[in-house]
This record gives C-alpha cells, sequence and structure tokens, in this order.
C-alpha cells in the first residue's frame, strides 16, 4: 500500500488536499477526519441559503454534476476515507499518530499518518458581552446555525434583527435578510465605516448609503455593549452605549480566529496571531505535518506582513500546494494580496490589494486616485459609471491596490482581476496605464476605466494633478465657514450648478461651464482656494491645467467629482 | 507662443495625442488635419449605431457628458485648433511644413510645424472581384458608410445582406443586420473557420453555431468570386464557387491595411506590411515626427513579431505616449499582446495572446488545455458555464494565449482582463494557478475557471494529463471506422449516455458513472484507446489517473467535455 495521509478538516482545504492528492498518488491511503457529519460544503454560500436563493443546503455541497459530497462520494468517487463526527484529540509528533473521538459513539483510537495536513479551518470571535449565549443569537459559521437560523425565518419567528459586524459577512446576511425576507434589519459597526480596513470611507459610504437605500438601518462607531432576553430567554434586544434595537434575531459576525490549538498543544510553531506557521511549501515547522486553510498565516505580498486570510478560495489554493509538495512536485504558494467582491443589493464592492488607509499606517508613500467611469461605451445601452480607485506609492511609483464599485454584474470584477495579478508582481502605475484590458463598446470604452485612473495616478504622481479627498469636500459643504478660503468652481452644465449656487451663494460656488472656462476664466477670483468640480473629475483636471497656464495656480480637483457625492449621500460623515 | 504641433488625422489618436497635449503643454500650438467632416468618433461603436441601438450619429462623437466633438468642442473646450476637410498632400521634412489642401475651397497652403505626428489610420481592404464597386456594396469605416448603410435599411430597401469576411467587424455587423432589422444575413469567409487566426477551431465552432442559431447563415472555406447587379445597377446577388446568393446589401469587411503613403512619400520607414516604423516613444525614423494609431507597426510581445493591430483602445494609448514624449516625459509603448472581445448575440467570445495555431506556425511548443467551468458558484441562480482555453508552451511553462466562449455579460471579460497583465510579462502556468481572482459566490467559483484551467495546462504540462481536441473527437464521432481501435467511455448520468450508447452501440460507446468507476473498472477493455468523456472534463482527468493506477493506461480525456461538443453542434468541421 501506499503512504498514509491524515487530513483533519472536511470542509474546504481538506477535501481539495485528500482529491488533489488521490490524483498524484492514486496508490496514497488518504483519510479526512471531521468533527461535523456535514463536510465538504461551500460555506460562503450561506447567506444565499439563508435568503432562500439557494433552496436547499444540500447545494451547498454538491458537485457541479448535482451529486452530494457526503462520506460516500469521497469514498466511492475518489477513494477518500472520510469519517465524520470524529474529533483529533492529539497529535503524537513522535509515533506519528492521532488521537481521534468518535463524537457518537465515544470511541478513541490512535489513526497513524505518514503525512499529516491541518485543515482545521477558524472559529468565530464571540464578543464578551451580557447575553451573548441567548437563544436567536447565531454566528455563521456552519450549516447546522445557518439551518437554525434559516428555520427561525421560515417558523414567522424574526420581524427585526441586529447584525453586529458590518463586514463582508454581516452585510451578506443582513442583506439576504432584508431583501429576501423583508425583516427590519439594522447593521452595527463598531469603526467608523463598513468594511473598516479593506476599503477606505469613500467607499465604504457609497456601500453604507446604498444598504441605507435598501432599507438597512447602518449604525457606525457603535458596539453592542449587551443583549436583553424576552420573558423565553430569546434575544429582543441589543443596547448600545447611543440606543436600544429591538431584536427576535442577532447574526454575530465580528471576525474569526484561526483553530490552532491542535497545534500548539503538539509543539508547532503559531505565530501570536494564532495562525500555524507554515512555509512557501505548506509544510509547518514538522516536515511531515503540513497546515492549509483558515488555521494558517501567510504572507501578504503587498504589504509585507504575515496575517490571517480566511477565504475559502485561499484555502483551495493552498491545499493544492500542500498537495503537490507532499506528492513531491515542488510547488509554492508565495501569498496572498487581498482581492475581493461583494454583492450588495443591486451594486458590487470589490478589492485587490492595500486599502490607502492601511498603505498609510504601514508607512508606505501612498496617495491615491479616484475616477468615475464608464463601464463601457457611453453610447451603449446598459453602460453604467462606475467608481474605481487607485492607491500608489508616490516614491516607487508601485500600485499598492484597487477598489471599485459599481452596478451589480462583473463590470468591477473585470477590473479587480485585472489587477490582482500585477499588484502581487509590484507593477507600477505605467503598467496599468498600458495594461491591453480587452475592448469592444458592449464592455468597455478604449480607455477603460482601469487604464484611465492608472492615468490619473500617473498625473497625480508626477505632481500635474492636485486633487481634495471626498471627505474634505463633503466635510466644506457641511461647514463651509471652516475654510473661508476656499470657493467652488463648478463646471458641470448650469441647471447643474444652480441648486448649489442657490444654495451656497455666488461667492462660494461659482459655475463656468466646462466648455466656456478659456473664455470666462477671468470672472475667477485670484484669492481664494478653487475647488474645481465636474461629475467624473476628468474635466475639472483640465480645467486646473489651464486655470495653472493663466496663473490661477490655486485650485484643487474633487476627484471622482459629483459621482462621487451622489453615491455617499448627504451626512455620510460622520455616520448618522 | 509654444511649439507647434500638427496632428494629421482626427479619429481616435490624433485627438488622444492632441488633448494629452494641451494638459501637458497648455502654450503649445496644437492643430489636427482631417480630410472628413465627421471626426473624433468611436468607430468600433458603427455595427450599434447601424443596428439602431444607438440611435443617432452624434451619440458615437458625444463626450460622456453629452457635448459633440465637433471643430467648436476642440477649439473652445481644448484649445486645439481642428481643420476638417483638410488634406495633407505632402511632408517637406526639410522645412518641416505639410501642404493641405481644403476639398471644399481647394485651396493649398503649408502648415508649419515643430513636431508632426500622423494618426493617418488604416484604409479598408477592397476585394480585387467584378461588381466591388456596385452600388449596395459597403465598407465599414467611416461614419458616412454607416449612416448610408442604416439609410438603406431604414428605408426598406435590404431584405437579404451577406458580409463578405468573418473577422470581428464582419461579425458585428451581421449580428446588427439579423437582430435588430430581421434581415436574412449570410456570412462569407474565406478561410475554413470564423476569426480565423485569432481564435481556434473550436471556439470558432462554438461562435458559428451560435450565429446560425441566431438565423445567419455561415459559410466558411468559401469566398467570394463575383457580384452582380440588378437592372437599377445594385448588387443583387454574391457569386461563390459554390453559389449564388441573393443580397440587396453587401457588407465588405476583410481587413484593413495602414494609411501610410504619406509617411513613405516623405521618406519614413514604412515596413514590408505598410506600417509606418515607430520606436517605443512613437517616434519615427525622423525624431521631430511621430505616428500612432491603425497607421503604425508594433510589437507583439508575445510572437516577438512586429505588426499592425487596428484598434482604438490601442490607438488612445499610442497617442497618450507620443503626447508625453513630446512633451520631454519618458513614456513608453511596449506592445501589443492581443486581447479582444466581442458580443455575439447572447453569447461573449474573447482572448488574448496567441491562439494554439499561431503559436504552432511560430514554433513554440505549445499545447492547450481547455474547460469547461461555472462562471459562479454552481449554486448560484445566474450561474452559467464559461468555455475556457489556455495556450502555454511546454517547454518555457509560459502562458501563450487564453481564449473564452461564455454568456453576454463581463464573466468573460473579467478573465481575459486577468491574463492580459500577466501575459504581457510572461507569466507561467503556476503565475494563472496562485492568481487571486476576486472570489464571492455571485461573480466566481472558489477556484476560479481560470485557476481550473490553469490547474488543468500543468497537469497536461506535468504528463500528468493526456488528451484528445475536440477536433479529432468529433471526426471520430463522424467517421467511427477510421480509428478502428478507440471507444468512448462515458462516465456521465446513464440517462445522458443512452442515446450515445444506442447510436453508437456499447463496444464502441462503453458506459460507466463516475462514481461507479473504481468499483467497475474490471468491465473495460484492455485493448483499446478509451476516450474519457464527461460535461467538462474534470472528472475525466481524474478517471484517467485511476485507470493509469489499474494498468489501463491507454486512454485519452476529452478536454471541456460534452459542454465543448454541444456548443459546436453536429457537422461543423469542415463547415457545412
Amino acid at each position: 500500500m501506499g503512504e498514509k495521509i491524515l487530513i483533519i478538516g472536511g470542509v474546504a482545504a481538506g477535501p481539495k488536499t485528500a482529491c488533489r492528492l488521490k490524483r498524484l498518488m492514486p496508490d496514497a491511503e488518504v483519510t479526512i477526519i471531521d468533527m461535523d457529519s456535514i463536510i465538504s460544503y461551500g460555506g460562503c454560500g450561506i447567506p444565499y441559503f439563508v435568503s432562500g436563493e439557494v433552496s436547499d443546503e444540500k447545494e451547498l455541497r454538491t458537485t457541479s454534476f448535482h451529486v452530494v459530497r457526503d462520506e460516500k462520494f469521497f469514498n466511492d468517487a475518489k477513494g477518500v476515507s472520510m469519517l465524520t463526527r470524529t474529533k483529533a484529540l492529539a497529535i503524537d509528533r513522535k509515533a506519528k499518530t492521532v488521537l481521534v473521538e468518535n463524537l457518537d459513539t465515544g470511541e478513541k483510537k490512535d489513526l497513524s499518518y505518514d503525512k499529516l495536513v491541518l485543515a482545521t479551518g477558524s472559529t468565530p470571535n464571540r464578543l464578551q458581552i451580557p447575553g451573548a449565549d441567548l437563544q436567536g443569537v447565531y454566528f455563521v459559521n456552519d450549516m447546522h446555525r445557518a439551518m437554525a437560523i434559516k428555520d427561525d425565518l421560515a417558523k414567522g419567528r424574526v420581524a427585526k434583527a441586529v447584525v453586529i459586524g458590518g463586514g463582508a459577512i454581516g452585510l451578506e446576511m443582513a442583506e439576504s435578510l432584508t431583501d429576501l425576507w423583508g425583516i427590519e434589519t439594522t447593521v452595527l459597526e463598531y469603526m467608523d465605516q463598513l468594511l473598516p480596513r479593506i476599503v477606505d470611507p469613500a467607499f465604504a459610504g457609497m456601500l453604507a448609503k446604498h444598504f441605507r437605500d435598501n432599507n438597512v438601518t447602518v449604525f457606525t462607531g457603535e458596539s453592542a455593549t449587551g443583549l436583553e432576553a424576552d420573558e423565553t430567554g430569546r434575544v429582543c434586544r441589543v443596547i448600545t452605549p447611543k440606543r436600544a434595537i429591538d431584536a427576535d434575531l442577532v447574526i454575530m459576525s465580528v471576525g474569526v480566529r484561526p483553530r490552532s490549538e491542535l497545534a500548539r498543544e503538539a509543539g508547532l510553531q503559531v505565530s501570536r496571531q494564532g495562525g500555524i506557521e507554515v512555509n512557501n511549501c505548506m509544510q509547518t515547522s514538522d516536515p511531515d505535518i503540513y497546515a492549509a486553510g483558515d488555521c494558517v498565516e501567510i504572507l501578504n505580498q503587498v504589504s509585507g506582513m504575515k496575517n490571517i486570510a480566511p477565504m475559502g478560495s485561499l484555502a483551495n489554493r493552498q491545499g493544492r500546494v500542500a498537495a503537490d509538495n507532499i506528492a513531491g512536485i515542488p510547488s509554492q504558494f508565495e501569498g496572498w494580496v487581498g482581492s475581493f467582491i461583494m454583492k450588495a443589493f443591486e451594486c458590487c464592492i470589490g478589492g485587490t490589494g492595500l486599502s490607502y488607509s492601511s498603505a498609510k499606517v504601514l508607512d508606505f508613500d501612498a496617495a491615491v486616485a479616484i475616477t468615475a467611469q464608464s463601464d463601457r461605451a457611453h453610447f451603449f445601452p446598459t453602460q453604467a459609471v462606475i467608481m474605481l480607485q487607485m492607491v500608489f506609492d508616490k516614491t516607487s511609483r508601485k500600485v499598492l491596490g484597487i477598489q471599485g464599485f459599481g452596478p451589480m454584474n462583473d463590470s468591477i470584477l473585470a477590473r479587480i482581476n485585472a489587477g490582482a495579478g500585477l499588484i502581487a508582481r509590484g507593477a507600477t502605475i505605467e503598467d496599468f496605464s498600458n495594461l491591453e484590458l480587452a475592448y469592444a463598446p458592449p464592455f468597455s470604452t478604449a480607455v477603460d476605466a482601469l487604464n484611465a485612473t492608472a492615468n490619473a495616478a500617473d498625473n497625480i504622481a508626477a505632481g500635474r494633478l492636485r486633487t481634495i479627498s471626498i471627505e474634505d469636500f463633503m466635510n466644506w459643504m457641511d461647514n463651509p465657514q471652516a475654510k473661508p478660503g476656499w470657493a467652488a468652481l463648478d463646471i458641470r452644465h448650469p441647471k447643474e450648478a444652480a441648486e448649489f449656487v442657490d444654495a451656497f451663494g455666488n461667492d462660494l460656488w461659482k459655475a463656468i461651464p466646462y466648455v466656456n472656462v478659456r473664455s470666462r476664466h477671468k470672472e475667477l477670483p485670484n484669492d481664494k482656494m478653487l475647488i474645481i468640480i465636474c461629475d467624473a473629475g476628468t474635466r475639472s483636471s483640465e480645467v486646473q491645467i489651464f486655470l495653472d497656464s493663466v496663473g490661477l495656480t490655486n485650485s484643487l480637483v474633487l476627484a471622482g467629482g459629483f459621482n462621487a457625492i451622489r453615491r455617499i449621500g448627504p451626512g455620510w460623515w460622520p455616520s448618522q
């Protein structure tokens, strides 16, 4: 018989490693153990199961050819022994055995291995607040909880819900509760914005407005301090420092931490953050033990920092690399860059690489370009404006990150995917200016939105474009007295500018249409900082250069223009 | 006053160069001349104007903020002098002047320049056949012809049309004639397939079937040898060696050639193919003369060959680089890779880099992986299967090209764009296996279709996967006697296999479901070459490895599986 490979964990990285191993080493004896009875499921699909878009939980664990991936499937089709309801208690590295317990019978035994793979995943963080254990308070980390949530919904037990945590999973859950079940839903995020650290404030602002427009209440900078129960012991209220919110259901989605106790107890190296330490071959500090998935710590190729990246896509890639190396194929997992994408009702938000705020914290010489460009030819019927941001290092001119917000289709995906591989390789602004994205009017513009964003970054890096952040401009709009030397120069169509001229007065809000700036620039004051505003920022950039050339050198361009302002809405900052 | 920049050509590269120049050198005197009265239009939008999806030709030449880009716009908004109906007759490089003629008045004069930019574009090829000049025979290369075509359609003059040329523009025109105007349309392509050289036969086959399914008649390997007129002198019939086809309208779309006569006559270096030769700064052999757009020859970064690449997106990028260099910014246009995308009714076809056939001609050690994977999670309601192909060099493991065919949305675009930048940088199969594409169930799968295609390529390159081409398999289906040693092993659901078992007989078409192969492999003959067939090729790959491990080493996997076969349809090869 072949080598004995034992894998602990049967959700994503574990099954991937097992199946790849059987393809590379058909003679190997591959065994997976998992504590759960339900294995090999697409956990990222849970919000769509809860919403009802996916009607049966089995759909999350069937193959593309409609066979359920259960024990029998792994045995018959894959030649992999799958032991469910089986818990690993301890690893004896010297004897190369794992002590396991059958959770149904209580029986314990040692399983021997030649190579061991830890795919133990992650465990959800639990807020240490009163009531966190009440009935009706759920995590979203396994199928049993997902089914319990859906059961509560189907039985009509839920009219109001609170989601604690404004990360991707929390927001996807909020959407599924609101959109399909019509539940009055509130999202609580203790940081100042949604998707903190992942996206920058302007993009989080667009997302928050879209959630609010879709009847989700969003409170940022606000944390749950306690949960209260009704007479039956079920949660009925969420308490924050500012208010009490009625809730028949609470989703607690405040991040995860690696499940690395087994590894630590076996003396393997585990990082301070709790991730199992691995090399590029996914090998732990014991060369006969590999690890992959949510339980490991990996290198971020942009920041150079090691951290936890609990994503199903990375788990699969790591599982493949682990299997390759066990089979003697020297493949490498070199790290991650942080690509993500998320549906949000009728919109989509995505990114790759670092946010501007992360880049600043990491001491990059970071700057940012924001554009509002058409996703396809402006004359094509399905055209829409997408907001893109490029974060770059002014010194090295390397692109550090991209973010996008647009309609719910694959237009943002197409730009994020274009950037991911290049950012991992340290590509520069020029590489993105010249990136040959596919063009035809139904799909893109001759100068693709991503190229245009790189061109804006190039102009900023070279000092040819001076911008003001959306936050600073919106703060000025809220309180113009705070910056007495500023005035807006609105170069949009006079009809579009009119309401602002009325509201702010002609001194604070000058309106000269773009096509007339060259002939009418003498009307402009030379003692003001002019904030040039158009719809997208493109015409404003041109006007800034022209004004410089006629001696009006005191101006800033509103990047992204009114397309950004409109998407964020009034009163966005700080949150209402 | 500043430097005098004269630009010949006012469609794409010319205006781009001019506008960028005015932003970099506000004092420069920038003049564009163009023979036409209509300038700065999106020529790629012509099929959508003809179809009626774009109702007014002006929409193809308005900015995103709805202003028509005419002479006045360039003068007022851009500070660029635009001289239309003005033809350049000769360049005097010594005097640094261009002799121009006003086509309305006949007046001639010399325009002086410090720097000259040639953006003279391309001219359509004309078949040298009888009747090529008849009324009702059109090229698709400028707005006047586009308006004339639409006028013919609107006046009800056209019931039947023939498009000569199965390239992208011809196919887009065929779609617009059929789909929106209900015209009985035939496409004639003299090569053996649609999009010759651009895509490989299997992908061209999928495209041809989809056109036929949408009521377009497609004849490949067939050329027009003459056009016949009715009594009014208008075209009424297209003659080929095989038939006569009635036609009230003929679109001749058989490629373009660079307009480089002016450059050649001025003694500038022009390639054998007729493209103006430029360096990476878009500078011609005269350092004071730049060139950009369809008229230049550029480097293909994958093949290493120089050629013509008449695409609006490249023209814009080249124009920017030309302007940068004229303004003293050392930016570079390093070449192109061949990214393209095309709408085809309800489908989409795209690619980047080299086709397999091109790679073979160029003496790469080329091989190809084809997959049929879900564009998004298989449980997500809008999921569809997309066909992807990766061409790679077996020796260097570099990825040479990607092709995709899928539904009409941005899912193919997202994979093509992800590949373009990497292919330009010589990325390997491993780079694509590990490429961190954004993942969430509404957008992709945990192992993205593109990652999966790279994984298949990896297995092929390493000898772990032996495939048969779709063409070879379909030829065998047409004529099994030609390969007496072959038998199909159909591992799909027995219901799916049944009709083929009936048609071919149990000796030629074995059916054992995937999940039973491990227990039933002894039923298989050991004296046959087994062609393993599933829906996508994935399960077949696994079965091949298993069969190898039990001594049945004589097998080939049908890459792309029945998903490919179904999309190509019977009788595709050779064309009907």
